[in-house]
């Protein structure tokens, strides 16, 4: 199949505003985005949300695009809303007019440059890959075979294929130049990768690559009202995709009690720490590292 | 004259949530701020942007105390509301009840733990000689002699005598374990300071210690429409108190173009890239470095 429509999302939670800044400069300067094969759509995801400086209006965007959702007309938020007129903008899911879907993010958390990817199959192998080929500091996150596409409930996941680019650490509302300048960077990689692809004219890859894939989300700790009573420990802190083993520190009460991680083997952090998570009280993703076979 | 009334403040910004919760700390154990010679007052500043969690609901309160604003009863926009009721409670300005205000902040910006002195003298000399003493990593910030108390619109201007413990980096609406740390020693090493001062029986002090002197603020660049068309370079992201040479890279426009620093001689850095600025496109405080005398 060869990828013809690309659709770039910048600015789906209204804070991140690094995607919406790249795509005020990609729409002065089309020729950066626009390659041999294809010619990318620019859409801003929440521009409400910009407005306000706020991740979302009313739900957070990133979560309305579950097959269920968008077909539900009791779903009236903003950002319910929002999906929807996106979904017929871009998708419909399930029947997309979307080839690729590249949905821009940033995390307060130090990922670095990452490629997160919520499916799986040939064409993500083979852009990873190539991502790694060409920037080996980017990390593959890989979010697929929890659930079926359809369920998904990522923005992206309304092309026949989406990723995210994720990068950090910048905090909400603030651009950070080299945040900046990985996320175009990576973003180029990923077009440049679709026009070789679409002419059958790929580099030789490497046969194998390192990943990290998601396996669940680790809460703060909180009393029994749900009041929290500590934080992310140091140690941990900044330390994504790194090894969390167990017995090792993972939060400090405020009273100054350490918290070990309790896990029965090593694992990996992701979005340790990430402000838009506390909502949730979420402290960390826990990843494992595996390799993907490129073929 | 002896510190008998301390107040300290917490969480003026909504979301600099550090300060909230080492208040919450502190009320549950407080023997951790209590001293022989006196009892500190907790006050939570802006409780109703932590509850939204926004920096400010109306106007940033840390902007509300200048005398002529205190007195104006035209300004009614909640943060103006709330200064005259901080005002009541802790002041008031020029005839402060308060010997000596306490004012908790974070940044976004890399400047570490600092003491912010908005007024100067053989008090505050002493203090942060103090605290250079016992905590050599701690930035000492005056911004004393560009106006008179009256005028300064900080809420630590409440007191007779005020500082602000400023700590970072943290993202808004985070809780970083190392900057709770920092927060929580720096306030106690004040509190400690106090209880000596109280007692005549400070220990010996360097002669002399090094601090930074408020010059004036740098915008970012922004076009003929007041648009932003650039950020900070990557050179000077994160350098706070640290050197910036005329020459140097200080700016990139999105096009990527390198914006020089102009100026005629060196000067140093603080709040760099502060998330809290981008309302007013500051782009960095510009320092000189200057050594305090101690007598």
């Amino acid at each position: 199949m060869k990828i013809k429509q690309v659709a770039i999302v910048c600015g789906t939670h209204g804070n991140e505003i690094t995607g919406v800044y790249l795509m005020k400069k990609w729409q002065k300067q089309s020729q950066l985005i626009q390659r041999s094969t294809f010619s990318p759509k620019l859409v801003q995801g929440n521009p409400k949300a910009y407005e306000i400086n706020r991740r979302y209006v009313d739900q957070d965007l990133n979560r309305q695009f579950s097959a269920t959702s968008l077909q539900d007309d009791s779903l009236t938020g903003y950002e319910q809303l929002r999906a929807k007129a996106l979904n017929q903008m871009i998708g419909p899911k399930g029947d997309s007019k979307t080839d690729l879907v590249i949905d821009l993010h940033t995390t307060t958390s130090n990922m670095g440059p990452t490629l997160l990817m919520p499916q799986k199959g040939t064409f993500y192998n083979f852009l990873a890959a190539y991502v790694k080929l060409k920037m080996p500091e980017v990390t593959v996150f890989c979010d697929e075979d929890h659930k079926p596409n359809n369920e998904h409930h990522l923005v992206c996941t309304m092309g026949k294929y989406g990723v995210i680019v994720e990068v950090g650490p910048v905090p909400q509302s603030v651009l950070r130049h080299d945040v900046f300048e990985q996320s175009e960077i990576l973003t180029q990689h990923i077009l440049d990768f679709v026009d070789l692809y679409n002419q059958d004219n790929l580099p030789e890859l490497p046969k194998q690559i390192e990943a990290y894939r998601f396996i669940k989300s680790l809460k703060l700790p909180l009393d029994e009202h749900g009041e929290r009573i500590g934080m992310v420990h140091k140690n941990v802190q900044d330390t994504d995709f790194k090894a969390l083993n167990p017995g090792d520190p993972l939060f400090i009460t405020f009273d100054g009690e350490v918290i070990p991680y309790t896990g029965e083997q090593t694992v990996y952090t992701a979005f340790v720490n990430e402000a838009a998570y506390y909502d949730n009280n979420l402290a960390t993703s826990l990843m494992e590292k595996i390799q993907l076979d490129i073929q």
